[in-house]
């Protein structure tokens, strides 16, 4: 449908033409799509690319980051990262000059508004392939911020994370093509004398960005949930600074160092991409949110800052978009497949120690028990079940850490250590203690198995707050009907990423899909293989839906990307 | 892309496929289409059409409405209109109970949500078609509530306004059709020795609505301005309450009645159209406005209680739409058509008095005056120019009030008589005054031809703020350039719904192209025929832009239906 007045040219475009079409088709299937091989293994990414990424890591130690990062500073260098499994990174990163930094990011604007937005694509799937290059440079950065272990690191920080970005491209490259470029319109009319005499009008389409987009990062997923919004406002001609977690600064200046490179052999103002760095405390995120200049914000982060966002943002007429935090919810009625169940679940809630936004946190259990294959389970043996699954995925500490990664911050740790106090007020009681573990190589590292506590349904004021970090609570309910009750109506009113339901009856399923809905939350059913509840597959998946509080959008929809955007019309005679 | 997972069905559906096939179409081309002739002729409605729509109105006057407008009450009549043109007409509508309304609005969801898109679309097409076979009736309705003159009141209330409903069906449609339905996911993999075991899951997309939908309308336009939010809320699956203007509520009780006689017969309830009348200053949009029910916000209206909204419902959750106020702009810099240019323009100025958020207020003519095919004109020979074609397109009552219609309210009088206060304030001059103008048939109605002021470029504090109604301003600049930047300048800051462009170099008017995009407003260039800067046509041009303070959407994109829907995703293994 594009009718383009003069076709976009750039070599990026004869390159990656074959590449958008790829992720045009993927995005409309929604069916599986991959350009980033996922795994780290050698045979994919080379010998040497796990030891020249670590090295390359290293070399960022320690010393001002190299390359430059942003076009307004003001000379001085800020950082203050140190990794959660113990070591301080000691880089630091340039301090922006607002002032001009923004100014230089404005003055990028039309050059890049003017290239179109095939060729915008084109030099974002560059961007993303140079990052790619880097994956492992980047996994190390991940996982000495986040705390991720490295695997993960690797891989939701790497391939997964330049992915979603991919995605957000070809979002913003398919919204675009949707609006002609210019059309013949022409209005069926007659003259004085009844001669058929049509009125005819061209009318030119331009697509013109909003203005500067504010991207704020977070500290476990500084990668991951950081690309939807760059790429997404890139593609659409906004320019972007990106003002990282002030302790999980190095993936994104190095995601920034790539793109700025890729902007400016492209011939474009590498101002459309800029790093605001900050010291930690110092409450940038406000400033730059407030300034004229920021028309778009992207933030994943605590509910209280992302409520003000919103609000302040509406006043002041920015679009915003918001991760904050939320309730993630299991119910179990039965299974045909419990080792599988426990299995999936066990890691589900071990993974980088329940440190994801999307990681179950209420698992509820009917007080009559489930139905399995090997037998009926009472509440307390399927807790004792559960207990034991986590037990032994992280009951060799070496093995364990793989997992678990390291607590990212001391409100995750204390969390770990309230179960008994918890249990305590809630008159629950603790079904598994969260495990302190030794980290082999890392000592200073505080790694955590989960624990969980067991609670009644009636103690929402314990379970219907987020708990961040290795707790679960498995939540006793009168029955499965109860317990999709909660799911919707916890989740409506507090927000969820996730939801997972375990059953071998249709009817539950059904009413499993409409509690979702009705929460406004996706469903994972019976997930008892390689598929967790905590991952989605850019491209298929959604991740939030927009539709409960816990985030006001998706990665990636039309809603995501469709008003960064706006369309200028001119019309003539013709 | 729609891959149904059983297929819709709905008698509607079947009888309209092909008008969804036609507005899909027309959305994607954005060129000419229209379904509702625009002439009121007999020739096209029918001999008695006329006759029987004035009938149609007047058996509504003077007593309550007699059909049921919504589906939770107090028993209470309300309602206050007098038209512009005098009479009062003595209607009266029900009142809400709040509580039972919305309610109502919520239960009668699940059964609309789950027709799926194509059948609420198709019952959308069937409520528009209702509404145009009421055309002369809600003709009159709209021309004594808003006191637009009759033919206006037709084509703009009428099948204007209905195709704006139309297109805001296409774009929800379309735009819910590029979710698929259902999909295979299928992600290749191995087992442990080696062989292929691809992962498959089965992930179905299923729409859903957000919630109640509350439509703000307003006083000049109560029809076209609130048809877009309304049925691009419907067809994505939400209830609509519609809160009319308190002197504008008959167009839209109308409505109400046909889309809830339309819902009822294929089956639908009733409930998912209400009417929300008041009594004048009771406030109930802000009542309804902080409902928790309420999801989504459409409003036009004046820019306090719109700031207002958009600043609350962002706090609130909500998703909000706006039109306020603008300075729509006329650059003059050189003519081939004179003659043209000011038939064109004082048309423009002339009809409906200016009481179009659409018409234009301020002209900005050089210094130097202006090249015409007539030879060059002095500022002040342009002036007179100008003013003469008003006086000329005006100077007979009885026709002059077939396009000036009545004036709406004090305010718009106010306006029209400060004209020489506001030259004197600004050390202008009155080039013209608002003529007052007898009404041969309605002796109260308070008539006005345009003014003209000619100020001086520095006054921004006469000319930057919205002065509705018929008053202009001829603002006299040092140069072209001047002007095309006070174009950008004002817009972006102020707001504009309109701008447009006489020149005969294409040097001034690819500068008139951008500054319209830095203000981001829409822009005409060279009108001189029957084509007016204030009207936009359905399909092809955008009615605002969101791109600059008058109004933060547009109709209709992506950016005004995408985000009233959200997607929940339920996915298994296969």
């Amino acid at each position: 449908m594009t009718a383009q007045a003069t076709k976009p040219t750039h070599p990026l475009l004869d390159q990656h033409a074959g590449v958008l079409d790829e992720i045009r088709q993927a995005l409309a299937e929604r069916s599986w799509f991959s350009r980033y091989p996922e795994s780290p293994s050698p045979r994919v990414y080379g010998e040497t690319a796990a030891a020249d990424g670590l090295a390359a890591y290293e070399a960022h130690l320690n010393r001002p980051y190299a390359a430059e990062l942003a076009s307004g500073v003001t000379g001085t260098f800020v950082g203050s990262e140190v990794s959660p499994y113990g070591p301080t990174l000691g880089v630091s990163y340039p301090a922006l000059d607002l002032d001009a930094a923004l100014a230089a990011a404005r003055a990028a604007v039309p050059a890049w508004r003017d290239a179109g937005p095939q060729v915008r694509a084109a030099v974002c799937v560059e961007i993303v392939d140079a990052i790619n290059r880097r994956s492992f440079e980047v996994a190390n950065a991940v996982m000495h911020t986040s705390g991720q272990p490295f695997v993960m690191s690797f891989q939701a920080g790497g391939p997964h994370a330049q992915e979603r970005a991919l995605e957000a491209v070809a979002a913003g490259l398919v919204e675009q093509e949707r609006v002609p470029a210019s059309v013949v319109w022409e209005k069926p009319g007659k003259d004085r004398e009844g001669k058929p005499a049509p009125i005819r009008m061209q009318k030119d389409y331009r697509i013109v960005p909003r203005g500067v987009s504010l991207v704020i990062g977070c500290n476990t997923f500084p990668t991951w949930n950081a690309y939807p919004g760059i790429f997404a406002s890139l593609v659409t001609g906004n320019p972007v600074v990106i003002k990282p977690h002030p302790r999980a600064v190095l993936p994104l200046a190095i995601t920034v160092e790539a793109a700025r490179g890729v902007l400016a052999a492209a011939g474009f103002d590498p101002a459309l991409v800029q790093l605001a760095a900050e010291v930690d405390g110092q409450g940038l995120a406000r400033t730059l949110a407030e300034r004229d200049e920021v028309a778009i914000i992207d933030y994943t982060g605590g509910p209280a800052f992302g409520g003000w966002l919103e609000e302040r943002g509406a006043a002041l007429g920015k679009l915003v978009y918001t991760e904050k935090a939320g309730l993630n919810t299991v119910v179990v009625d039965s299974t045909d497949d419990l080792k599988g169940l426990l299995g999936n679940l066990a890691f589900s809630l071990t993974l980088y120690s329940g440190q994801m936004c999307t990681a179950p946190q209420n698992i509820y259990v009917p007080t009559g028990g489930v139905d399995t294959d090997e037998g009926h389970l009472s509440f307390d043996e399927f807790g004792e079940r559960l207990g034991s699954a986590v037990s032994r995925l992280t009951g060799d500490d070496a093995k364990a850490v793989e997992l678990l990664g390291a607590t990212v911050n001391d409100q995750v740790r204390a969390n770990a250590e309230s179960l008994e106090a918890m249990a305590a007020e809630a008159e629950g009681r603790v079904l598994l203690q969260s495990r302190r573990i030794a980290h082999p190589v890392y000592a200073e590292a505080v790694v955590r198995a989960p624990g969980l506590v067991a609670v009644d349904v009636q103690r929402e004021d314990v379970y219907t707050q987020e708990c961040f970090g290795p707790v679960g609570f498995l939540i006793q309910t009168a029955s499965t009907e109860q317990s999709l009750a909660q799911l919707a109506d916890t989740v409506k009113e507090h927000g969820g990423m996730t939801a997972s339901v375990y059953s071998t009856s249709e009817e539950v399923l059904e009413g499993a899909r409409e509690a979702a809905a009705t929460g406004g939350v996706a469903l994972s059913e019976n997930l008892t293989g390689q598929i967790f509840v905590n991952q989605t597959a850019a491209f298929s998946d959604f991740h939030g839906t927009g539709a409960n509080p816990a985030a006001n959008a998706a990665y990636t929809d039309s809603a995501f990307v469709a008003n960064r955007f706006r369309v200028i019309t001119a019309r003539r005679h013709i």
